[in-house]
């Protein structure tokens, strides 16, 4: 038997892609919008109170193009916070103007490849923590994608032996270290929680960053021979005054 | 001609998976919504008696995510009763404000690739009927996925010699027993019923242990070769009240 | 040039699998359902006929799961018939509460793989004949599957030789053959049809034999390398009579 | 650098599938029906005149089953008439009974493989020219479907020398041939049109025909290692009195 | 590790494919039809001047066939100004009668594999700023599909070395400029931004030349053994005048 990876995990995540029914909203009158607006002002403030908790983070981008038009991306410690929070945004006036587009369902996740964390309890290692449960950034872009690991034929990831697998990993890693102050990469597993076994959230205040970082990348032999990729979503940093504008009819 | 392993079956399972239509939901009246939830109550006292009687089981859980708002997991002696569980279901009122999102059909499997049944008739074995007809687990999580056994050039299952598959079944089994305690698995089968081999339904009051399992088996030589997975789902219980509780707008 | 196995058709087939949009059947008013539920018996009495003068004939089986909720099977002399009680059926009353799930068109085929017919045109042959154009069982369980033989690098059936095709055709018959009595399967060929090659229809009063008779055939050779699956349906008989009582609200 | 086939292209083809939205044509007044037969009516005739003129042709069928009710079949000189007529079609009262199910742009084509034009520029030949800008035959049915020649791993079509594809390429002609008088068949290529390479249109008065020139094909290499195929569509014809027929409620 | 080859990028793209809903454009009354093709024309204007100030570009054409009835093509110097430009279409009145078909994300790129840039900034070099930030041809006919360069067992693009790549792609490049003067390409990145690794647009006056080009090419290594193509999607050029007499009903 093969030796699986350890792993460390910590806040859920759910990404939460929507889209937004513009004939409806355009259709509301003045008070409906103006009373869906202030219910998605609440929220937002609901979502930074837990987020100074310290309880959770929140970040809301748009999406560019016609896979959907905004992503709420939550962090929270459970996965009922994480349905609870979806839910109550279901039963918002304003999730009635909007569309479900896809959504993800994940942990943020440590894997031990890389890691030589010297002795210790990493649960109560500060860096680790802030790692595991990371306020999520406000840069101007994200970037998400799902991901696996390939099972093909002699492009197997599973069946290679775990130095092989540690080296590579090492490899890559080199290559999102030279990115350190450009793309913030943030990775969750979904083994056993969604249709793919990562998923990936980069953030940037340059989005050529995403497109040079994942290209470089897809020449290591990790990527090149072993990864296997989903939709990619990329998108612009939504603030309340922003989202509001975004709104306006 | 190659051996098949044989198979004992048990109740048959509908997963039953739907979203609900909030829009709808909150724009019916308070009566109409009243009425819903009191024969969606009626429903679920009916599926109550049925598990006492010991003739069959249900479970509701929460879906987390966008792929669906709830699961509702039948298992019953015959297709008929499946069926008329699930026809029963579409007349409420309450299925009236729910869309389809997705279902499984399958019958509840023990294979004897790890059988050591000692001799008897196994359906005289009052173990071995507790798992064909088990009474399910009412854990904090849910996690349901459908698989095949991949037929892949030379990554072909049904092309090993029983030999060879028992070994591989025998290593795997190991892995799920050491999570004993800890999450609790049923296989059922899907041949002929639905679009992949089997169902896997897992059970636990820790969602991670969903991953770690999952995980650590793929490294196994019977899932990193010959495993082809469908689509994830992951959620959490619902009772009678937090069913409700959900429902409230 | 490969040889290919020669083939007899008989009547085409027509699969038409529909669900049942509850909400509008409820939200109908009396009448309207009861001139909905007269036509659809006039139509079953019209394909009773049918059936009756040896024309062709009809089947109807629920489907179990949100796949479908129903299944219309017409077997006819020509595909003009078929689509004349495709759009007959379409323009139902009752055909305003149903919407299309799934549909399939194929003829009923015999290959001359497993043929020892002996001598003399076999289109004279009764036995031949009524495997063409059989009269459908009315047994407790259908099952429908549409399957390709793979054209997949090593596992190429097309360019296999005759005698190989032969010798594995033989084999898998034999395990057909030992399921008589049990399950009645028709085979109708697709190509130049619809989306996949074969369809297969088996019919049992024990739908567990389904499950036991597909599961052993794909550890032989001809399915574990050779074939490639689609959906798979089952269903449970619709008479008259539990048609009515499956819609009565 | 590998040696493409020339190729000789003639009209343009858009292959329009349409199914019918049965309940609004059904409640629509007599009136409205009328106009709509009426325009439908107008239409044909302008076809025809263009049939007539020799400046494109148009035939119209039905679909068996549920992937459309019906195709319409144009060939004209350029694009911008295709794009003419089909949003001339979109415009008509009758559309809007009408939804959208498939469609496939192509262009009729002849490839050099099977040439033997003797000399001389074959747009000059009479025949070529018969061949590239068709009348479409009005046989009792249709087949379309769509295909790739594949590029999979050892199975790689556009990696071998010219030389081994003329050879397969006449060894499949010659079935083709073989069934001269039975099916007649309509090549279009789509390299930059649409989603797959070529698309085949065949005509005969029978319909096992199809069946068999295609099967018979299949064993022949050119389709047993290189052919990729898409959806199969058959039908049956509509004249303007048999298409108003259908349309009878 | 394995050298990724360089690229400079330019304008984002957006690809924005619609299609639209006759039945409601025919049903909206004048006085609407006229406000929404105001707005329309305002839109239009708004596009070449920023074409005019040379801040991006925007180029319509139809779309022949089901697949969409048009295409808007934006180049804009950030994903903001797309995002903007995306949204304040989606907020139009004539946006509230089309529907969303396809989109595509991605930047307008050079590779340098073909570079010979001799020394110097390339971003100071007016001919690469103008293959960067190109003015949109409005030939008669456009052409677009994504593609990627496949990962697949023995053909890996991404395992080859540099050397091997730059040789396929200069005889790939070859091909290419043997349209010059017939068709103008424009690649776009969209590793990180969208489904595929990179988005194909050719312009042309003469639709044959996409079809003899890229099956040209298909037989090309690069192609043949690497290319991965997405759907095809081809049109015609609409001016303020076309686009107007399109949707005159």
């Amino acid at each position: 038997m093969n030796e699986a990876a350890s792993t460390l995990e910590g806040w859920y995540a759910l990404h939460d892609f929507r889209s937004i029914n513009w004939t409806a909203w355009k259709s509301a009158d003045d008070e409906e919008r103006a009373m869906a607006l202030d219910e998605l002002r609440e929220f937002t403030k609901e979502w930074s109170k837990i987020e100074s908790a310290n309880q959770g983070s929140t970040a809301v981008y748009t999406i560019v193009g016609q896979k959907a038009d905004f992503i709420i991306m939550h962090l929270r410690e459970t996965l009922e916070e994480l349905n609870a929070v979806e839910t109550a945004f279901n039963k918002t006036l304003f999730a009635r103007f909007t569309t479900k587009s896809y959504s993800y369902v994940s942990v943020v996740e440590l894997s031990n490849y890389l890691a030589g964390s010297g002795g210790g309890d990493p649960m109560e290692n500060p860096q680790v923590i802030a790692r595991l449960k990371p306020i999520l950034p406000k840069t101007k872009y994200i970037c998400f994608y799902p991901m696996n690991k390939k099972r093909d034929q002699n492009d197997n990831w599973y069946m290679l032996d775990m130095e092989d697998r540690r080296n590579m990993m090492r490899s890559h890693g080199l290559i999102g270290r030279s990115y350190a102050g450009k793309v913030k990469q943030i990775i969750t597993g979904s083994v056993g929680f969604d249709d793919w076994e990562w998923g990936v959230t980069l953030f940037a205040d340059d989005a050529l960053q995403f497109k040079k970082l994942i290209y470089e990348m897809r020449f290591d032999e990790v990527s090149a021979r072993y990864a296997e990729f989903g939709s990619f979503y990329v998108g612009t940093l939504l603030t309340t005054e922003s989202f509001e504008e975004m709104l306006k009819v």
